[in-house]
């Protein structure tokens, strides 16, 4: 039987993937140098659908890294001289402050009980701190900050990180409020692990210039600057992951003619089924009570310490789902409403959820 | 007209690999979960793989990084209090060294002539140096390091670290000699760019304990503590790229499957008969002139400034080969001897030649 996963990641191919994977070895793109022409044309290809795509402005840099958690790191190196400032309400916004406190930073947090959001107003930045880092979907509980609290932290003067991991591209980011955006691709893109992706303003460019400047290290490779003289010849300074590179095109271009739109569209409709089938369960609730702060890319559910009974269940219909997260292990479940997965599989999947 | 790729990396793709892509997609590799037994079970086989076919000690750490550059990195900050001792006769030499400055360690180098190999007994090594980093196959000029120079540095007592990005596993590595060991898996492995390889000794994972417990920065996610702790595990701290360790694991198996005795045999006529040719060519010549430096991998020869016009003309033959590097870009070319390409590919190749 053909699995369906609604796993947060690594997930669901996206229904194009494997076309282009067979497309992609036709013509030999794990093969080509990645400093020819071919690989100029696949990353211009892909950054310039990436723009498109997410509405990011030309002046704003997209670099490409390992991993989202990579993305983490450099954000820190490269403009954060002594203190960070991170809003911790899950497992990811918490490895972000870990990241800070390893390379040697004051990390201070404001922390929340998991499964609740931010009053936002209520938080004081003093002025001394560089970067506010902010995980806006919180794959570990499925938490998300609405957009529109994200322009509270721009007000305030420091950087300003966002954690768009599982929510890129559905979230509509207005780049102007966020200096440095992140994501990776195995979660809304659908494709296969191993490609982080860092946008990067002009504000957040120059502190890293001036950083340098002054004789602290803002890393290697990797730094913004190495970073932004490879991507204006349209490439990366080591052997990037050239395939993940070309597949990200490829799936952006499909988006795109599919239209965001319809995707957002698509996104809250799956949402709206979900979240109200499991408000309405007897046994099983979404696991983030307040609605304004409920992510609808990862769906969070109680499941009454029901998990290792639900899992096995689930699989043997043909759905993979994710487990809870760390002490939500047993307690919750995760249930990815990603592009790759129609309303059809999730209404099949609550249909299955309907005969437990 | 299928083409063959000579080049030195990212190259042909090992024939086995569009194969084990296939059944991988088949199999769902990209969306099962990296906490999950199937990637344990994945990740086990390929570092079992690994271990077989490089002779690996059991107590020496692999991890999985995104590419050699970031290999570089991670040795200099883990391994690496203040200073590092470079040998350069090449881009990737000099950009180990580069990388260590960058980390604002005090970094110092001898440097050959490019196309040279060193003498060895004329290097003295300071006492206060940590780690000697040593670029074993320099994928820019074509020299090798002799495997038995390498153990004069193993005497001198700081660590050692080597570079064989573009030589594993045809190189065979004493580990006893080797404290990091790194290479990527777009060059012999012949698979897809995007996944570097670093092999630990127990003596480098104490340095990196040593400066962590003594407050100094070792990085985040990738420094040697975090990966070894989820490496126990069979895990790795990010979503890393699951589909190319996979694949890694493989082709390994491919390679003791063929036997890497037989590999190696077979690279080194590929290699006598690729040189032959060309030390016999009225007009083309090896770019490095001291046999005992030459590499067998990389195969480097120069072309009177006539690059410009043999590229073209073995494209159109269906071969690709790579130009030189920075300077030699159009006095020389690079030709790769992997396990992709076969003697007869060789002998195809070496026929177009003798038509020019």
């Amino acid at each position: 039987m053909k699995k369906v996963y609604f796993t947060v990641g690594p997930t669901q191919l996206y229904p194009t993937v494997k076309e282009h994977i067979k497309t992609a070895i036709r013509e030999d793109i794990p093969s080509i140098s990645h400093r020819g022409k071919g690989f100029v044309d696949i990353y211009k290809q892909t950054t310039d659908n990436l723009r498109k795509l997410m509405g990011i402005p030309p002046d704003y840099h997209i670099f490409f890294l390992g991993s989202a958690t990579e993305a983490m790191e450099r954000i820190i190196q490269n403009t954060v001289k002594s203190h960070s400032f991170h809003l911790v309400n899950g497992a990811f916004s918490k490895k972000f402050f870990t990241i800070a406190s390893q390379l040697g930073k004051m990390a201070e947090k404001i922390e929340v009980p998991l499964g609740r959001g931010f009053d936002i107003k209520s938080i004081k930045i003093s002025e001394q701190m560089e970067c506010i880092c902010i995980t806006q979907n919180e794959t570990s509980t499925g938490v998300a900050m609405p957009v529109e609290d994200i322009s509270y932290f721009a007000m305030t003067g420091p950087l300003v990180a966002l954690d768009v991991v599982s929510s890129a591209p559905y979230v509509r980011i207005d780049f102007s409020l966020a200096d440095m955006t992140f994501f990776s691709v195995q979660k809304l893109f659908g494709l296969p692990a191993g490609l982080g992706v860092l946008i990067v303003s002009p504000k957040a460019f120059e502190k890293s210039k001036n950083l340098f400047e002054r004789g602290i290290s803002i890393g290697s490779y990797h730094n913004f600057l190495v970073m932004e003289e490879y991507s204006r010849k349209y490439q990366v300074h080591e052997t990037p992951n050239v395939f993940g590179i070309y597949l990200l095109g490829k799936v952006c271009n499909d988006f795109l003619e599919k239209g965001i739109d319809t995707i957002r569209k698509e996104t809250e409709e799956k949402a709206r089924v979900l979240y109200e089938y499991f408000d309405n369960h007897v046994k099983y609730k979404p696991g983030v009570r307040e609605k304004k702060f409920r992510s609808l890319t990862t769906i969070v559910i109680d499941t009454q310490g029901e998990t290792a009974k639900i899992l096995p269940y689930l699989e043997r219909k043909g759905f993979i789902v994710s487990s809870g997260y760390g002490e939500f292990k047993e307690n919750q479940i995760r249930i990815a409403n990603f592009p790759s997965i129609s309303l059809e599989d999730a209404e099949r999947l609550l249909g299955v959820f309907a005969s437990t």
